[in-house]
């Protein structure tokens, strides 16, 4: 199936004419605000004077760019946003804030509960300054229950959410996952439903408040878990020790790991012709429960086959066979990735304090008439304070405060 | 901040009025479709006849069910859908999918890149038949590129993406993080997309194809290390065997594990009053540097502290002083989490073919207005063809195939 082509022309991305406010701070927030300007979403960052939004102090730093423009992952997290610096805890910036909420379509926030509230500002008023503002907020265990005001990282998160206890291998302590994943996974929601939520806001004329939980969003993750609890009495839990090697075991190779898998479009067979090795036609390797009982022997023997050759080539070579396995591939593999590359999946962007360019994944969905587009880098702090204010709120209006 | 008190009565869900067609198998093309039914659009999964859609034969089975009917996991991916068997493949039966895709406004399907076309269905001729269709493809690595075609699997995925080289600890081979978080990603991506081109679709009257690759989903989570790699030539690995056990590492109680973090809302003394135990004052424990020089004694003392308590009485005694922690709970604990239930995160779905109630998490975002709601669980395979071709098609059109 190929991109359809069409008689219309493309001229903007799909939420073009949608404006943002994004309030949030860190990763979850600023990646959902981010995702909506990708597609074209006017987003203006309105973040903290002097010092900025946390996200800018995030690792890893540049350590020899000015302060606020040091966070690596700032860059990534906030492109195609505008900035400009409010202290909205402060009632005279508060004017400016409701200036540019009666001319916003989503605010997304990532604030203690409560927050808000406590600075004259919270749901109610601002549904009241702007009747059609949906407002998302973002927060590790959402704005209510008996944990919502606890304090929480990816890791604690991860833990409390379940995905930590069936992560790893059973002779061993659980695992957390590489990365802050709790925090995309919340920000993808907290895009979509901030979109839903503006689509209903469209029809009705009724803004609303979306509560994301992130604890929410990783504990449905564990959907299988629970219902093998809930239906089965039993639970799952961290990987066997010793195990089939065809089960995805990865398996080291002079240059990389190989997780070779059964089930893929060719016959088990076919791993014979693939390392040329007749033993893959014999029944104690192509039977699962005859090569449960020798893993040793067939993992040496896997190990031997691809001893001397790359983790990529063996890959390669396996893939064209139709047969189920991947390289374990690292970061500089997949800025190397001739699939990725091909596909566009990364951009380069400019780092707004020093000559350096970056080299970033741009695009999690391609939409053929509206496409994503990286269209401006992330902003200095407070950069586009004149623009905005002018653009949105006329020549004249609230200039004293630079 | 609550939720806030309006005028309005709230009478249906965010995308009400909008149908989608759900012909996706298995795990990432269902989640994505059942977002968006969870959100009140109306869902008709259009399955194979016999058998159904693979996502039916999904482990966990239910294996004194009758046939199509005994996959759980397909429980929790179809409630919110209808359901009609249809042989796509077959001239006879297209034209009762175009009389569907001409009544729909979103399509969701996951075949292996070309076949639609293959059957003579491809995104070009669906456009044809409704010119503001939304077209979602979620496919292992993306309609286009040189791996398009090649096996994948959520192992698979997870290697090639650059999550597995980053999991696990660094004196082991890499490791996969439990369960098919791949699907799930891209099925969060594949709701999103869907609804931001179903917008432009709406402001322009032109539909377009969307398309989502698992393998780039999953990529664009690796961002950190890629930033790393590009940006100061160093690349994030596994981590450390030994490290600070207040950095997260799981430490077992007499029931449970519960995580430890420095940097919550609480300074580190806190632990001495957590615990009890004046040492946690000392600089040797304070200090980081400090505490790295002596792992495995730190260790020992907060095993000491835990041994004779349970991890969730530590996590909530902890967390009311504003420490940082977190109990690694598994499937049994979410379902009795007092915060979950509080925020009513599961619900309950009733078997189809058995009298069995399963207990499943319902809900990542909560919209104020206008809730996500289970308003049916999931369809046995053709349940709903008579239901579903009188309401779009009329009474007499297309009877003759039951």
């Amino acid at each position: 199936m190929n991109t359809p082509v069409t008689s219309k022309q493309q001229v903007h991305g799909a939420l073009n004419g949608v404006r943002v406010l994004d309030l949030s701070q860190g990763i979850a927030g600023p990646f959902a605000a981010r995702l909506l300007g990708d597609h074209d979403a006017d987003v203006i960052k309105v973040e903290p004077p002097h010092r900025g939004e946390s996200g800018r102090r995030l690792a890893p730093l540049k350590t020899d760019a000015p302060e606020p423009e040091q966070s690596l992952l700032f860059q990534y997290l906030n492109w195609n946003k505008r900035s400009i610096a409010l202290d909205i805890s402060n009632t005279l910036d508060q004017r400016t804030l409701r200036a540019l909420i009666e001319r916003s379509d989503i605010l997304i926030e990532s604030f203690r509960p409560g927050t808000l509230d406590a600075w004259g500002i919270g749901v109610d008023v601002m549904l009241e300054w702007n009747p059609r503002l949906v407002i998302t907020s973002i927060t590790n265990y959402g704005q209510t229950g008996p944990y919502a005001h606890y304090e929480a990282s990816d890791l604690t998160l991860q833990a409390m959410s379940g995905i930590m206890a069936i992560s790893g291998q059973v002779d061993r302590e659980p695992l957390k996952h590489g990365l802050s994943q709790s925090y995309y996974c919340a920000g993808l929601t907290g895009a979509y439903a901030s979109i839903m939520a503006y689509t209903a806001a469209q029809q009705d004329q009724f803004g609303e408040h979306v509560d994301v939980s992130i604890h929410e969003c990783l504990a449905s993750e564990l959907v299988l878990n629970e219902s093998y609890y809930a239906f089965l009495g039993a639970v799952q839990g961290r990987r066997a020790i010793v195990q089939d090697p065809f089960a995805g075991e990865p398996i080291a190779t002079r240059k990389g790991f190989v997780a070779f898998q059964t089930g893929g479009g060719a016959p088990f067979e076919t791993f014979a012709e693939l390392f040329d090795r007749p033993e893959f036609l014999e029944k104690r390797f192509t039977s699962p429960p005859e090569r449960e009982k020798r893993v040793p022997e067939v993992r040496a023997l896997l190990e031997e086959c691809v001893a001397d050759r790359e983790a990529k080539e063996v890959f390669l070579a396996g893939a064209k066979k139709r047969l189920l396995l991947g390289v374990v591939q690292g970061a500089s593999d997949l800025l190397q990735c001739e699939h990725l590359e091909d596909r566009k999946a990364f951009a380069t962007v400019s780092h707004p304090a020093t000559e350096t360019e970056l080299r970033l994944p741009a695009e999690l969905a391609k939409l053929s008439l509206t496409p994503t587009a990286l269209r401006r880098r992330a902003p200095r702090l407070d950069e586009h304070r004149d623009e905005v204010l002018v653009e949105l709120l006329g020549p004249s209006d609230n200039k004293e405060r630079v």
